[in-house]
Order: structure tokens, then C-alpha cells, then sequence
């Protein structure tokens, strides 16, 4: 077996750590950590929902994703210098708005939109996965806020979401790249799925490796036994709240 | 079983068809039609790659998408109007041009760029996959046009890349989404694959509904024999090229 | 004489086609081809007018212009990528809104908008005249779908309207540029009249060749006869509709 | 016959002057008033030339075009505020651009732009035909600048150009609208006339009034007349120049 | 003492002239110069506040800045062309905007916004204090014409504000720098006071050459003086209202 | 004496951290905290200067200022989405370019750019003196960092810079008010100094209270004493640097 540049195991993620209520101001929030990989999630309640909702009665979830320009190996320029949000960036927080929503009962809390921002304070690797599975904490406690508040009655989330990348490194199956194998690897795809094992997304993608189905099957295994991890991570995190 | 809106099976494509050289102008052009999807593909050779190719004796392939204002149910407000491409639009665009990278051996055509244009006419759900389906089409018919004025020795893409749709509606796994279908499935995945049965790019997403991971092995086993049926067609059309 | 390029002669069109109801999503449609220059142009109808027409009883019509990427000869960049219209895209736009505003009666259909686009599939020179003399066909299509559903009760345009381009050509008036004799073209001027001759705009325009009032009017006289004759065509078109 | 708003014959400009170097800075300049409309026309000389002409031995004049917030009636929106020249704006920078190199020899000041900026102070009807008056008398002093200067031996136009507007008004034909009767003209048209009567541009319009082709001459006769009027104007102006 | 390039004395301001009423269409404008320093300040009335002020019964004064191209000694790119104001442009947009409402009793003329554009015909340093100078006769007449027309008892400005340069020299503190001293100073403040000699702005910047309190402090006691004078200058200008 | 809202004697800072090299992957970093305002600041070595600056031997240091969405009390759009920087976050960042150039020695590191980015992690008012201050320590460990490498010889700053507001708050002078007082303040100014109390900037705005000079001057007072007390927390910070 080829040893992975961090000495990981082929199945091991890095430490994680989901740190709730990070931010004084904010609902809800998590600063969430994989590896060298933080990133801080918010959740903000506002009062009013997108056009095509008015008089639904029916809330909304939504995100987006940004990074800092120095959270990258050498600096990025910062997208509102540019002018415009990247490609790149649209689709991680397209991805991150249905990942939370595939959970969230958006007919329990009224006409109300959670904006959920992600934040890469340091990036190393997944900052989507890191972000969906921090998103998610800051998203629940700000639905206990409005709970404890009485604004609702119950919590609106019918189950945990996380995320985590799977690649072909060196020929071998690993889970959670940084970004040392992230860069290097032959094939690279994300997982999105609930506590109970449900698939929400999957993104599998081989720009210069197409890949057999066995070893997307493979990587799929992987990715379950991570999943189910992070759920258990994020439980503990959230735990906390009375 | 029940019964799909169009009276298709299961397994069935709707009418395909691969119009080679519609287009006067352009190096290479496939009209591709799923049904009532019309999408036009041109290939135009660029003499100068992307800054981070300048001097690696490297090429390039790209690939840009649009809608026609009028190609959907009702009017879509023109991209150029409002100043900037939407995130789907790049989503797509991005996806479109990986999918053709995978089989293209970037280091044997020169400092040259193919820019690959994916302008739908008409749409009724799979436009992406109709557009990477033609996208290779025209692509071939380029570099055809290239090795017939000799630049180049031989036609650098390594097999035919396809794509497909498939979807979970009314509880079966049904191919080839229409968008009576798409805009009522319970799930959705688009499958990019090689005529050797490689898997290039995977998307899953399962917006308000999280599906099982047999579920999923269900879409990927219909793919398989829709990618293969349009790679059929795909030689077919470029059997006319001498 | 001096030959034109086409080996036409100098008071004769390319050959013309109206193809009603080419689209399928739009209230009406129209694919219109002057030879190698074809734009498909689509009339779809919306409820809303500009603010300055509401509770006006009025409404309004309006057109978009466009080219696909590759309809020109060499790639041209899309509109939508770059972030802005050019200035030529709207000086375009607004002439084709203005001729067709020309003939329509806009206190006969209440507060609705036409919004007529008109997107370039192919370039070959006269695409701005192309474009008029095919919305107006589009335009006629939806107020007859409006009509037989008995919004309205009676088409409300007064007349059809067409364009037609002239120019001196290596000294010769000549009718209906191509894209080689408008590249070369002393002097280029585009007409847009109606049916009973009347004059709804003219451009005239001589950038490195002031021209002599004698030349301009051989040039009016050559568009009266070409727009007589794809009034006929219009007419032949839309006498398909019951 | 009906009398105008101004009380001027149907053929009588308004008060027109000329005041050369106007502005401290530039190479050439001049404040034109057509009455109540006045447009502070300056020509900056610099050293490059637009990619297309690089290296090709020849110069090129451009010309930008803008109004002050509160020059209008009622105070028009900054183009700069909204982040965008409107269509109209484009328009008259490109017609003041063309009427400008209709005259002038750019193959005889090197590789030399001229960029000619028409920034209107006061708007009263007329702001193209006064911008394009004034915007040669700013060409003429730069160029006389750069021949003093030993740059040039000689001045590089052909002749002096000139414009004027033409309408039809309470079904009268006037010259030299301004705004009262522009905003309730039937048609109306501009002309960009030569020295030697020839013509450079046409644009007539008829939103809401086609016109017969009588009236249209009828335009074209009063223009002339108007135009030769300016041009004796400008020379005036210009022969204080040593 | 060291000369200064204009040979002017260190505590002496330039000429300046403030010309009441120059725009035809304004509510309220002032041509203002401060030697070659000419900036058009008009105020335009507007019905609506912004949304923070609605139905607040308050009304709102906020400034925009523009330069002319061709204002400043080399051609400057036109911020509307370039799609954007620069910082510089907002920045002094926004002091011209708080130093207007430092003398405004906003709660005082209803839900009323005054706009005043101040535009830089030609600059020669100084534009920003101008500007300010300027902006105050221009506000004054504007609201004098609501309350010539009954539409408010008084008028609602506390007294007079007006504002003026000082910088470091060759080691000499100076009044009211030009372009030729501005370029070279050593350290620049602006000073915005009001005619009873309060404080409304400073803002006092040393790039390359970090000043002593004692420096600053002899720079405050010359713009006291420079202030009284314009201030003068603004009630022998507005004295002509009756 | 009023009691301050957080009970801080009116000459006392908030507690103040700065924390060096918070960043993994920024030659230089610092997050600042000033209470519950925390600043990441980020410096960043890049290899080419602006080109004004090419071929002269000279470096550059610039600045870049942004707030995370949800830093503040209520969530702010982000300014990447909006696609344009805010007139308040350009007047920030040059500010604090300007603050830290007025210290470095520009011909003493090569053609080299320090961008220094300064993002706001949590806000509660004087975010701007706290990135200056926490700016200038990444500044001088990225500079220490190139010292180390061999790349300069010495640290091309000539003192240490901070900055500090002060305010006027129910009639008493205060010393770094926070987003409670900020927003209540009768006036509020902004001091940047060196370690050796000379003045860098100085500004001071009165939005609805213009106020004495008297006053003034008490500002400064406080704001000395604030300084040099920043001053010591940046030594001890920078005093773990070997």
C-alpha cells in the first residue's frame, strides 16, 4: 500500500472538530475544522424569502461561500475586487443550499430564510465538505434559537447532513484529501449524505482519469464509514444546546 | 409500472439525432436533438492557450454555454442583458468542458485552444448531456479539419464521450429525462461516460428527496446502456468525415 | 459593370425564406434566412409593461438582439462572458424595437409586452434588416395567437415592415450586402419601409467616403423595390394562419 | 403656418457659437452652444493606437460622449453611478466617432489617437449635431497643435464636417429642433453633412409616423442649408488660429 | 521663506468666483472657482428619500463627484466607460455629502432628497474643497426656491459651511494648494468648518512624511482664516436672492 | 461624569490582543483583537510591483479591507455577490495602505508588493484602527521573514504605526469606542501615529455636530496616550520574532 503524504490511514479522516458558537452575533454558528481546513459557518435568520415563496407560507434555506485570500497557499484575489463571484465559488454554495435543504422541513418555520454563509478562514483541502458538515451545526442551533424562542415548535431538520471527499491517490482509495493529495490525485469525488446512509449528492469527477465502476464503488464505501463519523461528531457538538 | 408522460419505457432515449457541419462557419458543428432539447455545437480553433499553457507546447479544450431567451417554456431574461452568467450556466459550461478533456490527449495538437460553443435552440430537459453528446461531435470534426490541412499527425481524443440523464419519477428509475419528467423527478443524476464504459463525471442530487444507495446503482446501470446506444450514433455521424 | 461577388444582379436579393412557427415554446416565430444569414426571431408576450406605460392602458413592444458565438466567420466573444452588451448590440436592438413600434398600435392590446428576440444563427452580412423583416412575421404570429384566443379583436398592425441594406460597391448602387460586399462597401445604408413605401428609418452611413446626394437617393430607389418584394414574401408566409 | 415654440423660421438655426480653447488642458477644445444646448467638446492627443492598427503606420480619432447628472430637465441618473454607458450614449459616441474620420486622413499623423470627449452642460434638443459641430473645431485646433509643435506638416482633414437636425413638426419641416419641439416632433432626422455638400450620415426616425418620401427630401433640402451655415461658423472660429 | 510656484503669499487663497444660478435647469446651482479650479455644483429637488427615511418625515442631502475627462492635465478614463466609480470619486462624494448635512435640519423641508452633483470642468487641486464651497450656494438657492414657491416656512441650513487646503510646502505651511504644490507637498489636510469657526471635517494625511502636532496645529490656524474668507464669498453670492 | 456603556474609564482602551502568525500559509499574519473586534490581518510577498512602479527599484505596500457577512450585528451582503466594494471598504483599505507606507522605506526591498489584507472576523465598531494596528505586525513579520531568507538586509520599517479612534460621547472625550458608543457618538475621529507621536493621518467627522476646536484637541490628547499604548502590545507581539 502507498503511504499517503499525511501517514494516514487510507480510511482515516482528519482530526475534526466542530466548535459551536463561534460567532457573537450570529443565530447559529460553527467553526469547523478538518485538518488544517477551518471554516466559519453562520446562520442568519431573516425575516423575508425569495419572490417565488411570498404567501406560501413556506421558509427557505439558502448559502453561500467565500474565501479569505490569504486562506489559500498563495494568495487568491478577493472576489469582490474582481467584480463577480467565481464559477467555482457559485457551484460549492449551489451545493451547500440543497445539501441543507434535503434535510430542512421548509413548510415548519413559517416565511423565514436562513442564509447560511461559509466562510474559509484556512483552506487545505475540502473546504465544500468541511462546509456542509459545519453548516448544518450553525443552521440546527439557529433553528434551536428560534425554538427556545418560541417561534417554532420543534426543530425542522428530519435528520444530520455531512459531506466528504473520496479520491484515487496513487492508484489506492482514500477518504478526506488535504490538499497535498487533493492536487495530485487521479480522481476526486464528494459525498453528501444523511445519518441514516441516504445519498443527497454525489460528485464524482475525473478530468484526466476516467475511472472504472468498481473503483467509484470503492470510493462510495469510503465514503459511508466517514459520514457516519462526522454525524457522530456533529451530535456531540450539538449536544450542548439545552 | 407507471406509465412516463411521453409513453416512453423505462429504458428509452427519445429520438436522437447528430446533424454534422451545420454550422457554415465554425471548424466543426453537430446540431444535436434529444426530442424536443435542440442544442448547436461549434468547435473553433484559437491559436493561443490559456496564460498557464504559454510555453508548454500544450493545448486546450473549453467549452462555453447559452441559452436562447425564447428556447425555454416561458422567456428566460438574456444573459447578456443582465450582465453576468449564472451559476448554472458556468456550472455547466465547466462540466462540459471536463467532459471533453477526459478524452482528449491535451499534449498533441500544439499551443492551440478549441473552444467549444453549446448553444441551445430549444430545450426540454438534458440539455447538458444533449450539449457534451454533440459537443464531442463537433469537437472531432475540428480536429478532423486539422489532420486533413496537416497540423496535426492524428486526432488527439482517445474514444468517444456521451452523456445521459436518468431520474427517479413516480418512484421508477426511468432514462433520458424530459422536462415534463425532470421538473416532477424525485431525484436526478447525470452520468458522463466513455464508449469503453469509464465513468468521467457523476451528479447525483436529490433536492427533497435523499435516495438509497440501490436507488442509485438502479440509474447507473440505465446510463450504461444509454451512453452505449449514443455512442452508436456519435460514429455513425462522423462516418461521413474521409 | 463590375460583377458582385455573388454574381448577382445589382438590384436582386439573396434568396429568401420566412420559415412561421419555428420555435415551439414562443407565441410566434419566425426563422428567417437572406441567403447564408439566418436569425431566428421569437415574439413571446408578457403580462407586465415598462413602468412609465403602467395604468396607461398601453402596451409596448420591445426587441433583443444576439449573436451565437460562432455565426461569424471568425469566433466573435459572447455577450454574456464579457458582461456587457456592445454598443452595436444595442444600437440594433433599438432599431428593430423602433421599426416594428412603427406599424403596431399600442393602445389596441392592453398592458401587455411583446418582447421580440432576435438571435443570429449565421451571419453573412445584413443581419439588423434580416432581423426586422423576420420579427415583424413573429410579432404578426403572436397577436393572431392572442386573437384566436380572444384576447384581442383584431391584429393590431397597421401595415407589415421590412428592411433592406444598399450600398456602393466598387461604385455600383447595389441591393442587399453580403458579408464580402458590405466589407468592402464604399458606402452602406439600410432602409426599413413599409408597405405602402412609406419610410420608417433610414441609416446612412459613409465612414471613409462622403457620398453625393444623387448617389444616396440611387440607393433609396433600389431599397423601395427590395422591400416590395419581401413584403410579398411576409405576406405569402402569414397567410398560413387560419 | 404654423408658428414653432421658439418663434424661429422654419429654416432658422438657433444662436450658435464657437469658443476655441475653450478648456486649459487639452490639445484642442471648444465650448459649442446651439442655443440652449451647450457641449464642451475637448481633443486629447495620445501616443498609442488601438490594437488593430499597431504597427500599421496610421492613427485613428474616437470619440466618448456624456451628459452632466443635471444638464437634462430633470436630473438624469450618472452613467458612471450605474456603472454603465446606456445604449443611447453608445449610439452618439459612435456616430460622432464615424462623422469625425469621415474627414479626416489617418494615415497622415502617424501612430496617433485623438480621443474627442462631447460632455454636454446644458441639454436642449440637439446635443449629437452640436457634439459633432464642436467636436471638429476641438479636432482641427489639436491636429494645428501637433503641426506647430513640428509633429505633422500639414493638418489632416479633408475638409470641415458639420451636423444638423431636421423634423417635422405640427406637419411642418423645421430645422434645428429643440426640446419642446423634438419631444413632440412627428419624425426626425440628422444629418452629417460635409463642407462640400456631400453626405456622411442619415439617421432619420419615425417612432410613431412613417414618412413619405417628399418629406424626407424636404428634410434633406433645409439640412443643407443649415450645414453650410455651421461650416462658416467653424471657420470663423478656426481663423484665429495662426 | 521659500517662493510659492504661484507667487502667492502662504496665508493667501487664489481667486475665487462663485457664480450663482449657472444651470438653466437646476433648482439650485453655483459655478465655483478656485483659480483654474472649476467645478458645476447643481442641487436637484427629488420627491422620494432613501429607504431608511421613509415615512420618517425627514428628508436626506447626499453629494456625487464627477471629473470631466479631459478636466485634469492628461486625459483621465471616464468612470462610466470603465463601468465604475474609483474609490477616490466616493470618497470625496461621501465628504461632500456629510458636510452639507452638518448645516441641514433634515427634519425640516419633509421627505424631500437633495442631490448635488458636483462636476469638475477643470482641475487645478483643490476640487473636493471647491466642491464643498460650491455645493452650499447651490443647496442654499435650491431650498430659497422651495421657500419662494411655499413649500417650506425657512430655510433649513444652520449656518454656512465651506472648506479649504493646507499642506507642508518646502517646510512652510500654505493655503489653499494648486496642482503644482498639491504634487510636491509633504503632507496635505482638508479642513471643512462652518461660519461660526466649528469643526466639520478634517482629514489630515501624511504619506511620505509623518507630520508633528505642532505642524498640524499651524495648519488648522491657516485654514480658519482661508474659511472666514470664503465664507464671505458665499453671503455676497447668495445676497443676490431675494 | 457619564458612565460609559461598557464602564471603561473614558481614557481606557479595550482589552487588546494581537496573536502572530495566525495564518498557516501568509508569510505574515496577525489576528487583532480590540475587545470583541477581531482582525485577521494577512501579509503577502508577491513578486511584482504596480506598473508605475516597474524598472524603478522601488516595492510597494498595499491594502485590502473586507468584513465577513455575518461579522456584524445584522448579517451585510457580501460584497463579492453584490459585485462591487463598498465606498466605506475602499475608503478603509486605502487608508490603511497609506497608514503603513508612511512607515516603510519603499527603496529598501526591491520590486517587491506587500498586500496586507485585513478581514473582519467579528465587529464591534473601530475595525479600522484595529487592522492598522494588527496590520503593521504581519507587516513586519513578513518583512522579518525576508530578512531571515536572506532576501534584504534589514527590516525597511522606520517605526511602529497604530491607530486608534476617539469620540465625543454624551458630552465626554473617549478613548476607542465601541459599536454601543460608535453609534450614539456626537463625533468621532480616527488617529494614526508612530511610536514617536508623530501624526500619519488624522479624521475627524461631524456628521450632525460640528464641533469646537477645543474639543478637538482633547481628542488628540486621549488618542496620544492610546497610541503608545498600542505601541507596547505591538513591540511585545513582534519581541517573539528571533
Amino acid at each position: 500500500m502507498p503511504q499517503r503524504p499525511s501517514g494516514r490511514a487510507a480510511n482515516a479522516l482528519r482530526p475534526v472538530s466542530l466548535e459551536l458558537g463561534f460567532a457573537k452575533h450570529a443565530e447559529g454558528s460553527c467553526l469547523v475544522k478538518f485538518g488544517d481546513t477551518h471554516v466559519l459557518c453562520t446562520a442568519s435568520v431573516e425575516d423575508s424569502v425569495p419572490p417565488w415563496l411570498r404567501n406560501s407560507g413556506k421558509g427557505w434555506v439558502t448559502a453561500e461561500y467565500g474565501m479569505l485570500p490569504r486562506s489559500t497557499h498563495t494568495r487568491t484575489q478577493r472576489e469582490a475586487a474582481k467584480g463577480a463571484q467565481s464559477g467555482r465559488t457559485q457551484e460549492i454554495q449551489r451545493l451547500i443550499g440543497r445539501a441543507l435543504r434535503a434535510v430542512t422541513q421548509i413548510d415548519k418555520f413559517g416565511e423565514t430564510q436562513i442564509r447560511v454563509d461559509c466562510d474559509v478562514i484556512q483552506a487545505d483541502g475540502g473546504t465544500r465538505t468541511a462546509s456542509i458538515t459545519g453548516a448544518y451545526v450553525a443552521l440546527y442551533q439557529a433553528f434551536h434559537k428560534m425554538k427556545t424562542m418560541g417561534v417554532i415548535p420543534t426543530i425542522p431538520l428530519t435528520e444530520p447532513v455531512a459531506a466528504i471527499s473520496c479520491g484515487l491517490h496513487r492508484g489506492q482509495a482514500v477518504l478526506d484529501l488535504d490538499y497535498a493529495e487533493d492536487s495530485s490525485a487521479q480522481a476526486d469525488a464528494n459525498f453528501v449524505m444523511t445519518a441514516s446512509g441516504k445519498l443527497v449528492e454525489v460528485q464524482a469527477t475525473a478530468e484526466d482519469y476516467a475511472f472504472e465502476e468498481q473503483e467509484f464503488l470503492g470510493l462510495l464505501a469510503l465514503a459511508k464509514d466517514g459520514i457516519a463519523e462526522l454525524v457522530k461528531l456533529q451530535r456531540a457538538a450539538l449536544s450542548k444546546l439545552t
